[in-house]
């Protein structure tokens, strides 16, 4: 196979592909070159608003295929709602207000005529559907109200990042009303799983769950719950977001409804979101220095075949290249055949890898006369030749392979980076060293949150479930400890 | 089976269900009754802006997704592009400013900063797309690119009806560059093929293309095609248009590529779009004073299970309902078992009826003793008792049957309300008396085009492919025609 090795290395790569910053020199600088090398996303001539392509909004169609798919066998349904919200919605909870208010667009004229009450872009929608629940729901035999909204949103920011920070941005907003404070608990919460188990499954990213300190919860909610990932660089990432809002929207935009007794109540509701900044946290999770690593379940393509083009390789590669997609697809398998003629095999590989696609098949006039495909895995960077029979199967069983050794890696990334900490200085330390997370006991006051953040960039991350047993002295001031907290750098 | 009947006629009707005003007494009345009691859409406290209710987005989403698998299947591919677009954007195409300036949002603050250049709500988004296209298109190798947006877009209107016109709206729109003028015109009329084949297979909705004249052109466009579809009323509705763009937009965006002689040239662009005014159109092709009548292939329940509540039904009749439902969905039905307790059977047929459930079931004690389901169909209103074995079968069958009667009935409605006329008194008789569509021969000049909208209110709707080889006489000016063309009121 002399010959057909040469032919795939000796390929100079094109520049474009390999210009790629290493993740050690500069990460930040390492994920802006994928996103754009990838064409994932691109700069718009609109400050902070990106354009996502093809290629990084097939990865968004799958996430939302996959959400989508488990919000409905919840019992979730879909709606649209206004891009517009009255000025003076907003205003109606207080807390709400304040925390959105900075960051809103204002809407001002439509057309020729200046508007008598400014219009805000919604950065999230709980008012304009407080007012809808309101009319929609009269006895509790409406109850429980289960609804999700795929939508735009735009928050007003000063400094943005594809994906991670942008003003507008893609989500789907769950908003959910119920009979009785125990069932919107149980909602907020049942979502917090769903998020996880997708996070895991689907993203190959481990999280961590748990509540959000006070300071942290979103501006309205009684609870807020969250999801948190662990990136390359070892700063932390909320995933997903999971609010019980109790009965504030409801009082707010009085939303009643007649109870079982005949009384006439306040129903109780939630609200949880995630957003293209979950494909921001896949790519720095599992990315290297040679660029995307997209876990199977999420990649466009599974598998992309590239033939060698040796000698009359169109009469005869590439007729066993369609035969090679065509079992492949059989299998259920997304596959691209790379065909083009202008390009070479080398750049093809140098390309596609920088793409992610987690399996290669290279195909030539030897792998022919052996009846063998040569693959090539996107993780591990192992090849090896295996038989074109079956090869459905075959690639079917590595991809199940990929999307669980990506998981178990990043897993084993973050307990690497997880460390208990007892004392002020280990943490400090720890945070000025290699970060991650750190589990650490806290009092549960704003003030010794605020200078942990001061003295070391970490905030209390989330607060995992059951930890108000532990009785230890908070990390900071020594007092009692309430609660054990994660803490880390975050994006 | 008379105890059976009686307990399924015997029900006082709730006045919520059967409150729609009859067609033949007020068609725009009815139909936004329609709206409202099947609980498609709702008003909000946003001027001209409507929420989209579940059972509405269930429509939608069955629409979308019929849509996506063409487009995907005919090499296309979707993205996202700002909501947000610079106003010097907008101003560098002439004809398309001219067209769009007077009904767009204006964004003048964002956050607590006023903007030092106001942006505009995307109205249609060539010109964003324009200055990425030519930022991404260098080579005759990147051509053709062919990506479609699922999108809200805001314009801004005096007169909005659910549907229909609304201030914000839902809609795809593809956005495409060519090496050639002739690929361009390729695009232009394959996606109108395209969105024929769709409202005729998956709405039952039968449509004309055919181009558009000068006056009612897209602001920008070289040429523009429609589908146009007729509606209960006799009024025609425009279901979806496709652009030539020729290079209008490529030379205000300077989207050039070096073609494969070496030079440098501009692309040839398309664009085309259809809504969630598709969706009021289903409503207005089929309903009747009953309320909604659904095809199948876009109804979110094709079957609805109603139990009859005899005895002691939950032991003895809903089981046998739930494995009536279990071989429904095993046949790849869509089927909604009402069980609820809180509502009577007449309550439920009136209510789905009403939304427009292709075909009811109905099963109680006595259907069970002889092995059989009571069904009704929607469209025609009959009913039979049919055999439960089978039932997942006889189901499908009948659901093929509904659509192509849907279909075949509209065909006949829209014959029936259509007239080629060869002067102009049979022309104002015919749109005074039963109108629908006229085909007329016009000298193509706009002054008589105005002349008859406003002795008539019906415009231009298209011309047909091929009658440009028609000789004959302006049915205004007697001038010699140039083309025939369907004239109608439209909405």
């Amino acid at each position: 196979m002399a010959d057909v090795k040469e032919a795939r290395s000796g390929q100079k790569k094109d520049a474009s592909v390999t210009e790629i910053t290493p993740q050690s020199e500069d990460f930040s600088r390492w994920y802006l070159d994928v996103v754009r090398r990838a064409e994932l996303a691109d700069y718009t001539e609109v400050k902070g608003c990106m354009a996502i392509r093809p290629y990084g909004y097939a990865i968004w169609e799958l996430i939302q295929q996959g959400l989508d798919r488990r919000f409905k066998a919840t019992g979730h349904v879909n709606a649209y709602f206004p891009l517009f919200i009255p000025a003076s919605l907003l205003m109606k909870e207080k807390e709400h207000v304040a925390g959105f208010a900075p960051q809103v667009a204002w809407v001002t004229r439509g057309g020729d005529e200046e508007l008598a009450e400014p219009l805000i872009v919604r950065p999230t929608s709980e008012v304009i559907i407080g007012t809808l629940y309101a009319k929609w729901i009269q006895s509790w035999r409406d109850l429980p109200v289960l609804i999700n909204q795929w939508a735009n949103v735009v928050r007003w920011e000063k400094v943005t990042r594809p994906f991670l920070r942008t003003t507008e941005f893609l989500w789907q907003e769950g908003h959910t009303a119920h009979e009785t404070e125990a069932e919107a608990q149980e909602e907020t919460l049942k979502i917090l799983a769903l998020y996880k188990e997708f996070a895991e499954t689907e993203l190959a990213m481990p999280v961590i769950d748990g509540q959000k300190s006070e300071s942290e919860k979103f501006a309205g909610a009684s609870r807020t719950y969250s999801i948190e990932a662990l990136m390359g660089d070892g700063r932390a990432l909320q995933a997903g977001t999971s609010h019980n809002l109790g009965q504030n929207f409801a009082k707010a935009f009085e939303i009643q409804f007649q109870g079982r007794d005949k009384t006439v109540q306040h129903v109780w509701t939630t609200s949880w979101g995630v957003s293209t900044r979950l494909f921001g946290a896949v790519i720095m999770t599992h990315g290297d220095d040679s660029g995307l690593i997209l876990p199977p379940r999420v990649a466009p393509y599974q598998v992309v075949i590239v033939p060698i083009p040796r000698g009359n390789w169109q009469e005869t590669v590439l007729p066993k290249a369609r035969e090679l997609q065509a079992q492949l697809v059989a299998a259920g398998v997304r596959v691209m055949l790379d065909d083009r003629d202008a390009y070479t095999p080398g750049w093809k590989f140098a390309e596609w890898e920088m793409r992610g696609v987690p399996l290669r098949m290279e195909i030539g006039p030897k792998d022919i006369e052996k009846g063998q495909v040569m693959v090539a895995r996107r993780d591990t960077r192992e090849k090896s030749s295996l038989p074109f029979d079956g090869i459905g199967d075959t690639a079917v069983r590595l991809l199940t392979e990929i999307q669980q050794a990506l998981y178990h890696r990043a897993l084993k990334f973050r307990e690497d980076h997880t460390q208990r900490v007892t004392s002020y200085e280990e943490f400090k330390s720890v945070m000025e060293g290699r970060p991650g997370f750190v589990l650490a006991a806290w009092c549960g006051r704003e003030e010794c949150e605020a200078s942990i953040k001061a003295d070391t960039q970490a905030t209390v991350r989330n607060i995992p479930f059951g930890s108000q047993r532990v009785t230890r002295s908070c990390v900071k001031c020594g007092r009692d400890a309430s609660v054990e907290a994660w803490f880390a750098k975050s994006y």
